[in-house]
C-alpha cells in the first residue's frame, strides 16, 4: 500500500470531489445526486460518509489547500484517464485506488454519480496532470439515426439524389471563367431534369409528383454540390416554372410546363428592375393591351427601368415578365406575362436586348443579365391569367377586386421560393460547419510544454463556443423550414397570409444565420479556410446574396412585423373594449411575473433547461415588442404624424419584432417536433440542442431582457455559463452531430476534412 | 388674414412645438433653451408667453389633440420646407406666419432655438405633410478640412501618392486568371518601388526616408487600388525587407536592402508552416550549423512542416526562412536565415521545392505558395544575426540569454506589420463605406403614395444606423493607428512590450470591424453591391483573411489580455501588501460609484455626451475584467489546476478583456487627439464622432454593463436612443464625412458611386 491521506472508501471519491470543486460545477440538485449515492454506498463506513458529506456543504466549501491535495493524490498515482471507457472517471478512480491499496472492484455508486451528473472527460480532463488517452469523437449517438429522425419520410428521396450526384458532371472543380462555369452548371441542371427532379413540384400530369416539400430537400442538397447549381435550378424550375404553374392557367400548363421541367424550354423570371429592387409594386415596365392587334405590348420606359440580375437570362428562350398591366388606359397593377426572348437559333428576338451582368462576388455559374424591351408584342394569351384576365371583349377582369389584395395574392404564390432560399442558406451553413468541425477534430495547435501532444482545435472552449451553438441552430432551423414548407404546401388552407408573414421572418433570420456561420467557419479554419479547394470560400460568396435576393432581409422583417402587428390590431379591434381590457390585463400579468425577483433570478439547471422557460421568454419578447410598437405608432398618429412617417420612426423597432417573432416560431416548432421523437436517448439529445438554441438566443438579446427586468444579472450570467457548459457537454458528440447533417462523403471534397 | 387659432406671436412657435412634442425630443436642459428664448422674445406679449410656457411642462404635456392641430396648422399653410436654408425651421415658420397674417420679419429668438437645440431638417421633415425641398448632403463642413485634420503632416505624402496612382498600371480591372492578375500586381509593385515608396521605411543610406508612419499611410492608400497590391507590397518591403532591416546587421543591409527596395531582389517571408499556423515557436523547419562546411543546413523534416501561404513565393529569388537554429546539437530557438531559392533564370535551386497554393477567396493577385527544403546549405553569414549569432569559433552567442525573451524580441520587431494590416483593413472599410454612402445618397426606394419622390436610402433610420456608427469608428481607429505607429516607430523607447500588447488587441478589433463594415456595406447596396464592378465584393474577399494572418485574432486577443494581466500582476506584486490594499480599495470605490442609482440611471444629454462618462465606462470595464480574471485564475491555481489548463478555462474571459482594453485604448487616444483640434467647428464634429463611437460600443456590450449594475435599464435605453439620434444628426454630413476619408475620385471606379 502506497502512502496517501485517505481510507479506501474516501479515496475512491477523491477524483469526483476534485472535479466538482475545482470547477465549481454543482447546483443544489446536483449535490443531491452525490449525497444520495454516498448514503447508499455500502463500501463506506459512517466516518467516511461524515467526511464526504462535510465536503458537500456549499456554505462552507473545502479549503483550497484540501482541493489541491486531492489533485496531487490523483497525479501521483500515475494512472491514465481513458476517454473511451463507459465511465472514464469511475475507471480512473478504480485504477487509482488499485495503485494506492490493491486490486479494487467496480463501484456502482461512482458510476451512478458519473451518469447522473453528466460529467464528461472534456469537462475535467484538463484539470488533472495525468496522461489522457483521448478520443476525438464519441460513438454514443449514431449519425445515421439522427439524420433519419430529421429527414423522416424524405430520407429515401434524398438518398436517391445523393446517388445521382455521383455522376461525374457534378464533380467539384474550380471554374474561374464565367462562360465555362455556366455551361457546366447548365449541364448539371439538365442532368437533374433528366432524372425528373426539375418537375418534382409540378402536378403529375406534367411530369411531377406534386411534391414541393421533397423539392425543397433536393434544393438544399444540391447546394452541397454548388451554389450556382442550386440557384440556376431554382430559377428554371421554381421561379420560371413556378410562375407558369401558379400564376398561369391550364392552357399555359399544357403548353409549357412539361417542356420547362425537362429543360426543353429554358426560361427566366424577370421581376427585379435596376431602379426598383425591393419595391416590386413600383416597377416601371409596362404591358399595354392593344385591342386592335389583340396583343400585349411589353416596354421598358426609362433608363433604370430595365430588368436586372435576372438569372438564366443568357440561356433563356422565354421570360416571365412582371409589368404594369394597362388595359384600356387603366393601370391594373403588376401582372406576369410570358415573353419569348430568343428564337430557336438562340438569336434575340426583335425589340429585346439582353446584357450580361458580368462577374459577381459569387454564383458566377449563374448567367444573370439585364433585359430591355422595346415595344415587344406578345399574344394576349401570354398573360398568366389566374388572378387577372383580359376578356374576349378586351376588358380587364379579376375575381379579386381589391388591387392591393390581388398584388399580394400573386406574390404570395411565390413564397415557396423564399423557403427554398432559406433552405439553401441553411445547407451552406451545414456544409461549412461540417468542414470546420472535421478540421477541428484533426488539427492541433499549441501545447503545454509538458504534454507531448498539442490540443485539438475542437478542445478549445472558444472554438466550441463559435461552432457548437451554430450546429444546434442548424437543427432547429431545419425542422422549422420543413414544417413551414408543409404548411405552405397544404392546399386545403387557402389563406396564406400568416405563412407569408412567417416565411418573411424566417428567411431573414436564417440567411443571416447562414452568413454568420459560414464566416465563423472560415475564420475557424484559419488560412486553410481561405483556400478555394476547402469549399468554405465559395459558400461564403454564394450565400452572401441570399440576404438580399428573394426579398431584402430588412424589408422582409418589416413585412413580417407588420403582419404580426395587424394580427394584434385585429385582436385589439374585433371585440372592442372588452378585448382591450383583456389584453391590457395580460400585459399586467406579464409585469407581475417578471418583476418577481425569484423568477428573474432563478438559475437552477432544471429551470434554465426547461423549455417552458424558453417559450415564455420568447413569447414575452414578441408580445411586449408588439404592444410597445403598437403604442408608439398610435401615439404618433394621435399627434398627427402621418402613418408612413410614423412607420419610418419605428423602423428599428419593427426589425426587432420581426426577429423576435421568427425566433419564437422556430423554437416552438422545434420543441413540438422533439416531443414526438420516440426513442428517449435521441429525444434527450434533441432537447439539449433545443436548450442550446434557446439559451444562446436569449443570451444574444440579454440586453433587452435585462432592460425589461425579465432576467436579473445573476440569471443573465448563469445563462452565459450554461451556454458554455452545453457546448462542452456536446463536445464529444460534435463529430456525430455534423455527420447527422447527412452530407455524403463524395460531395465533401475539401482536403481539410480528409 | 387666413383662419387660424393663434396670435401671430404664438403661431410662429407652432412648428417648433410640433417638432418638440411629436417626437418627445426634449431633455430638461433643452427645455431651458426654449424657455429663455421665449422670455427674451420681444414679439410676444404676456399672454403669449404664458401659453407657450404652459406647453413646456413635461409633467403635463400638451394634449395629443392639441399637437395634432398644430400639425394641421402647418400643413394647411401650403408652405415649403427648404433644407438648404441656414435656419430651415425658422424659415418655414416665417413663411407660415406670412401665409396666415402678412409679411413677417425674421425672428432671432426662433433662430436661437433652432441653433441651440441642434434640430435639423432630417429630424423633423418626416413629421410634416408639406413639400420638402431636399438636399442630399450639407456643405456646412468641408471634406478637405476634415481630411487634413486627420492626416496632418502626412497630407502631402498621400497626395503625391494619389498622383502616382493615376498611372494606367493602376487602373482597376477584373482579373480572373491568377497568373494574369499576379503579373499585373507585380508590375504595380515595381512601379511603386521606382517611385521610392518601397524603401520608405528603410534608413536613408538604403534609399529610404526612415519614415515608417509615412509607409503605413502608403500601405492604407494602395489598398484603395487593390488588396493584392497592398499585400504583395507589404510582403516584399515590409516582411522580407523588414526582416533584413530589423533582424539583420550591416553586412545584410549593405548587400540586400537597396536591391530589395528597388525590387531588384524579390523575396518572401517564410515563417508559417502547414502544421503550425499561429504557433510560431513550434515550427519544425531546422537550420543546423555544420561546422565542417561552415554552412547552415535548412531542412523540412516532416509531412506538414513545409512553409505555407508564403506570399511572393512564386516570384521570389530569396526567402527569409524562420527555423529552429541548431548549433553544436543544441536548439537555440527560432531564427531567420536568408535562403536563395531561385537562380537568375528563375529556376529553383537544388533542394528547394515550391508549389502554388492555388486559388483563394481573395488576394488572387498575390502568389502564395508552399515551400519545402531538402538539406539546403547556405553560408553562415546568411543568418540574420542581430539577436543571435554563430561566432567565428562555431559557437552560438546572443546578448539576450533568455531564449523566451530572445524569441519575443525577434517577433516584436515585426509588430509594424500588424499595424499595417489593421490600416489596410481600415482602408477597406473606408472604401466600402464611401461606396455605400454615395449609393445611398442617390438611390431611392419605396415611397409614400402621396409623395412624388421616393426617399433616399440614406433617409431610412435603419440605413443610417447601419452605416453611420461605422463611419465614426473609422475616424477613431484611423487616429488610433496613427498614434500607435508613432509610438512603435519611436526608437528612443526600446522596450516594445507594451506597444506589442496594444497592437495585438487593436489589430484584432479593427480587422473584425473592417470585415463587419464591408459586409454591412455589401448588404446596404443590395444586388448592386454583389457585382464585382462595384468593388465591395473584392474588398470583402481580400480583407477577410486579415482576421487570420499576421496573427489570428483570437490568439492575438489572448496575447493582449495576458499582457494586460501581467501589468496588473506586476502592479499587484511590486509593492506587496500595501499595493494590494490600494488596489482592493479602488475596486470598492468602483462599487460605490456604480451602485449609486443616480449615476447608473443618469440619462441627460450632458452626461451621455460627456467623454468623462465614456472613459470611466471603458476603464471600469477593463479594470473589472482584469480583476475578475486574475481572481479566477488565482482560484484555479490555488486548487491545484495546472496553469496551462487554468488559462484554457478562462479563454472567453481573456477574449473579452482583450477587446475591452483595445476599445478603451482607441477611445482615449481619439479623445486626446480631439482636444488638440484648434478650430471649434471641426472640434465639435470630431467630438460628436467620438460620442457616437463610445455610445455605440457601450451599447454593444450593454449586457455586461447591465449585469454589473454599471448602467440601469433607463440608461441603457437612453443610450440606444442617443445612438439613433446621433446618426440622424450626422445624416446631413454623411456625404462630407466619407469624402473626408480622402479617397480620390479616379480610384473610386464603382459605377454606383457616379
Amino acid at each position: 500500500m502506497k502512502n496517501n491521506d485517505y481510507t479506501l472508501g474516501v479515496l475512491q471519491y477523491i477524483p469526483f470531489f476534485y472535479v466538482i470543486w475545482s470547477d465549481d460545477l454543482l447546483s443544489a440538485s446536483e449535490i443531491n445526486v452525490v449525497q444520495s449515492a454516498i448514503e447508499r454506498d455500502e463500501s463506506l463506513d459512517k466516518k467516511d460518509i461524515t467526511l464526504l458529506n462535510s465536503w458537500l456543504n456549499t456554505d462552507k466549501p473545502p479549503l483550497n489547500s484540501e482541493i489541491k491535495s486531492w489533485q496531487h493524490t490523483v497525479s501521483n498515482s500515475e494512472v491514465r484517464l481513458i476517454e473511451s471507457e463507459n465511465y472514464p472517471l469511475s475507471g480512473l478512480s478504480q485504477r487509482m485506488t488499485t495503485f494506492y491499496f490493491s486490486e479494487t472492484p467496480v463501484n456502482k455508486s461512482l458510476e451512478h454519480i458519473e451518469l447522473n451528473l453528466g460529467i464528461q472527460p472534456n469537462h475535467y480532463k484538463h484539470l488533472f496532470d495525468v496522461e489522457v488517452k483521448q478520443e476525438t469523437t464519441s460513438d454514443y449517438y449514431n449519425a445515421k439515426e439522427i439524420d433519419t429522425i430529421v429527414k423522416g419520410e424524405f430520407s429515401e428521396i434524398v438518398s436517391n439524389l445523393h446517388d445521382v450526384l455521383k455522376d461525374p458532371v457534378f464533380d467539384w472543380d474550380i471554374h474561374r471563367k464565367k462562360e465555362d462555369f455556366r455551361s457546366r452548371v447548365l449541364a448539371q441542371v439538365q442532368h437533374l431534369a433528366s432524372k425528373k427532379y426539375g418537375a418534382m413540384a409540378y402536378p403529375e400530369a406534367y411530369g411531377g409528383t406534386n411534391d414541393m416539400p421533397g423539392y425543397a430537400f433536393i434544393f438544399e442538397n444540391i447546394m452541397f454540390v454548388d451554389g450556382s447549381l442550386a440557384i440556376k435550378f431554382g430559377v428554371q424550375f421554381g421561379l420560371f416554372g413556378g410562375s407558369i404553374q401558379k400564376l398561369g392557367t391550364k392552357p399555359h400548363h399544357d403548353k409549357y410546363l412539361n417542356k420547362t421541367g425537362e429543360t426543353n424550354l429554358l426560361g427566366c423570371f424577370a421581376m427585379t428592375e435596376t431602379g426598383h429592387g425591393s419595391n416590386v409594386r413600383g416597377i416601371k415596365t409596362t404591358a399595354t393591351y392593344n385591342s386592335k392587334t389583340d396583343t400585349i405590348v411589353i416596354h421598358t420606359p426609362g433608363k433604370n427601368d430595365n430588368k436586372e440580375y435576372i438569372g438564366n437570362a443568357l440561356d433563356s428562350k422565354m421570360a416571365s415578365v412582371f409589368a404594369q398591366l394597362i388595359v384600356n388606359g387603366k393601370n391594373e397593377g403588376v401582372h406576369a406575362i410570358l415573353v419569348p426572348v430568343r428564337d430557336e437559333n438562340h438569336k434575340l428576338l426583335p425589340g429585346v436586348r439582353i446584357e450580361d451582368n458580368g462577374y459577381k462576388l459569387g454564383l458566377n455559374g449563374v448567367d444573370n443579365g439585364k433585359i430591355w424591351f422595346n415595344q415587344v408584342h406578345v399574344p394576349k394569351e401570354n398573360l398568366l391569367n389566374k388572378y387577372g384576365n383580359i376578356k374576349e371583349d378586351g376588358s380587364y377582369f379579376s375575381e379579386i377586386k381589391n388591387p392591393n389584395k390581388r398584388f399580394f395574392t400573386m406574390l404570395g404564390t411565390l413564397v415557396g421560393g423564399r423557403i427554398c432560399v432559406a433552405r439553401a442558406g441553411l445547407g451552406g451553413a451545414k456544409m461549412a460547419l461540417t468542414i470546420a468541425v472535421k478540421h477541428a477534430l484533426k488539427r492541433r495547435q499549441f501545447n503545454n510544454n509538458l504534454k507531448i501532444q498539442e490540443d485539438l482545435l475542437m478542445d478549445y472552449p472558444t472554438h466550441q463556443l463559435r461552432l457548437t451553438p451554430a450546429i444546434a441552430k442548424s437543427y432547429v432551423y431545419d425542422i422549422t423550414l420543413q414544417h413551414i414548407m408543409k404548411v405552405y404546401s397544404d392546399d386545403s388552407k387557402l389563406d396564406k397570409r400568416k405563412v407569408e408573414t412567417q416565411v418573411a421572418g424566417l428567411k431573414s433570420i436564417i440567411t443571416w444565420f447562414a452568413n454568420d456561420t459560414i464566416q465563423e467557419c472560415r475564420e475557424a479554419c484559419g488560412g486553410k479556410g481561405y483556400l478555394i479547394e476547402n469549399r468554405i470560400a465559395d459558400l461564403k460568396c454564394d450565400v452572401d446574396i441570399f440576404t438580399t435576393f428573394e426579398g431584402d432581409n430588412n424589408v422582409l422583417l418589416q413585412l413580417c412585423a407588420k403582419g404580426v402587428l395587424s394580427d394584434f390590431k385585429a385582436e385589439f379591434n374585433s371585440a372592442g373594449f372588452t378585448s382591450v381590457l383583456k389584453l391590457l390585463s395580460s400585459q399586467i400579468a406579464d409585469k407581475i411575473t417578471t418583476i418577481n425577483p425569484i423568477y428573474s433570478n432563478k438559475t437552477d439547471s432544471e429551470h434554465l433547461y426547461n423549455s417552458k422557460f424558453h417559450k415564455h421568454a420568447f413569447e414575452y419578447r414578441t408580445r411586449r415588442l408588439t404592444y410597445t410598437l403598437a403604442m408608439r405608432i398610435r401615439d404618433y398618429i394621435k399627434k398627427g404624424v402621418p402613418s408612413y412617417q410614423a412607420f419610418l420612426k419605428v423602423q428599428t423597432h419593427l426589425l426587432a419584432l420581426g426577429k423576435a417573432y421568427s425566433c419564437e416560431l422556430a423554437y416552438s416548432t422545434f420543441i413540438d417536433f422533439t416531443e414526438n421523437i420516440q426513442d428517449k436517448k435521441n429525444k434527450d439529445l434533441f432537447k439539449k440542442l433545443g436548450n442550446l438554441y434557446a439559451l444562446h438566443e436569449i443570451r444574444q438579446d440579454a440586453t433587452w431582457y435585462l432592460e425589461q427586468g425579465y432576467i436579473g444579472s445573476t440569471k443573465s450570467k448563469a445563462i452565459r455559463q450554461r451556454v458554455e457548459r452545453l457546448c462542452t457537454e456536446l463536445r464529444p458528440h460534435v463529430g456525430v452531430l455534423v455527420d447527422g447533417f447527412g452530407i455524403p462523403n463524395h460531395i465533401l471534397t475539401a482536403p481539410i476534412t480528409k
